[in-house]
């Protein structure tokens, strides 16, 4: 199949980049992948590992003359990297992201994209525990969804270049306002890290011999937990500061329903527990059949 | 190896129960694998997988003449087949079950069990979240750990045969007093579930055509949610009931903590919330590191 963009750049190397570098490889997608890392470490690994076309000391340098430029750094880097990189996007080049919450893609990258230039935010739904640019693998996406929310008015060949280049990633995609995106991300993704996260913390905190049996004794539901609260801090940081009232509202949600089932634990309501039960294995079901599981 | 027991009865052939079936037959642990289960399909289905060599309509006569009677059933069933069994338990023969809460084991149990015959509660820290006879796969157990909780003045010898079977059965075997069991699954395992019961409920609440994209895009966290909790309802219903006071006190501690995050949130604390996300991946490498990930 013919070379979807002749100059991709990748903003970032980590879990994310480093897999798009090895799914962009396998789809032969662009005949140049260049890249740029805020930490030397991560450049000289990538370089190491042969990811990249050509590696470069920063944003500005790496997105110029790209046809397509892809963020894949923490949200709260944005700005910061919009400022960086404005003025040398090349005209008819698109921008996109993969960060987990739209609204704020939208927010700190939109008022800086030039004119000529096309912005369609982005997000594969798709990770590991691990980070950084050893961690990426061609098929992380595959299967997956990537969901796209290009703002009213963006140029639709621009939206189905994009498109098509998550399907040759493996990804069926989807288009979605960005409001909705971050609440379903909410309870699909950031409810689940913050409940993880603060439930390996509460072990921590347990007395020294007590945590020792934690660890020992963690195959009953526990190390589930702790794979998801492995994710990478800065990253899972910028996602909680910048979908907050998504995150703050399932949040409450889930909040009355745990003190719910909580009394009836109190109160030894049997009845309202096992129904309870029988009713979240139906979701289970329809995650087996959507071939999400 | 030799036999360790020439007759071994299974009172429930579950997951747990199955496995056992798969795990003695591939250590050739038993002369005769007796078994019995309250619903007729259960024994059907068990009698047609081969996995016992005799299938009896109840508890007493599963039992009968066994050397040793392992109770595989919901923790709320407990008093009912001790009282059902203990007049055919035979003298000398070991007692015990495979619930994950070893202070009602003690309680519903212990005062049923005759004279010479030796009661030793176990917890094999092992699972899916698949139930039934078909369930089961004889390495369940492998490289896992079984707790054992003996009673003070327990005979050392039923409790060094105990520990053999779950050794031959793949285990590592653990002594413990049932209090503090109790405690360490709490965190390991009662609030895991009980809070991946609660989010994928939230979830099945919102309105239908969120629920539908909830399902789509699982893939960020919360089908790992949802596969801990499409595990056996009235099993859970039962750990919850019965572990009340351990999940009370463990619950506490996560709610605090989860409200101290939530405040985190709101008030854009991002040092705060990176802290703790650092904090918890050391967890996760503690459990790497002692082979349980």
């Amino acid at each position: 199949m013919a070379v979807l963009f002749p100059r991709v750049a990748l903003i970032g190397v980590g879990l994310i980049g480093s897999s798009l570098c090895h799914a962009i490889r396998r789809g032969g997608l662009a005949g140049h992948i260049a890249a740029t890392a805020r930490s030397e470490r991560t450049r000289a690994k990538a370089v190491e590992l042969g990811l990249v076309d050509s590696m470069h000391p920063d944003a500005g340098t790496a997105a110029a003359g790209a046809d397509l430029v892809v963020i894949c750094t923490p949200i709260g880097t944005y700005a910061e990297i919009g400022a960086a990189i404005r003025a040398r996007l090349k005209p008819g080049a698109i921008l996109t992201d993969v960060g987990s919450v739209k609204q704020a893609a939208v927010r700190d990258l939109g008022p800086l994209v030039p004119e000529g230039v096309h912005f369609v935010p982005g997000h594969p739904v798709a990770g590991t525990e691990h980070s950084g640019p050893e961690a990426g693998f061609a098929e992380l996406f595959d299967g997956r969804w990537c969901i796209l929310t290009p703002p009213p008015g963006t140029d639709q060949g621009a939206v189905d270049r994009l498109a098509e280049f998550w399907r040759r990633c493996g990804s069926q995609v989807e288009i979605m306002e960005p409001a909705h995106h971050d609440i379903v991300l909410a309870i699909t993704s950031h409810l689940p890290h913050l409940i993880a996260y603060t439930i390996v913390g509460t072990a921590t905190d347990l007395e020294d011999a007590t945590r020792k049996e934690v660890v020992k004794f963690s195959a009953g539901g526990f190390r589930d937990f702790t794979r998801i609260a492995a994710s990478d801090p800065v990253m899972w940081r910028d996602i909680f500061l910048n979908n907050r009232e998504a995150v703050l509202e399932i949040l409450g949600r889930f909040t009355e329903d745990l003190t719910a089932l909580q009394r009836a634990i109190r109160w030894g309501e049997g009845d309202k527990l096992e129904d309870w039960f029988i009713r979240t294995r139906a979701i289970r079901r329809g995650i087996i059949d959507a071939k999400q599981a």
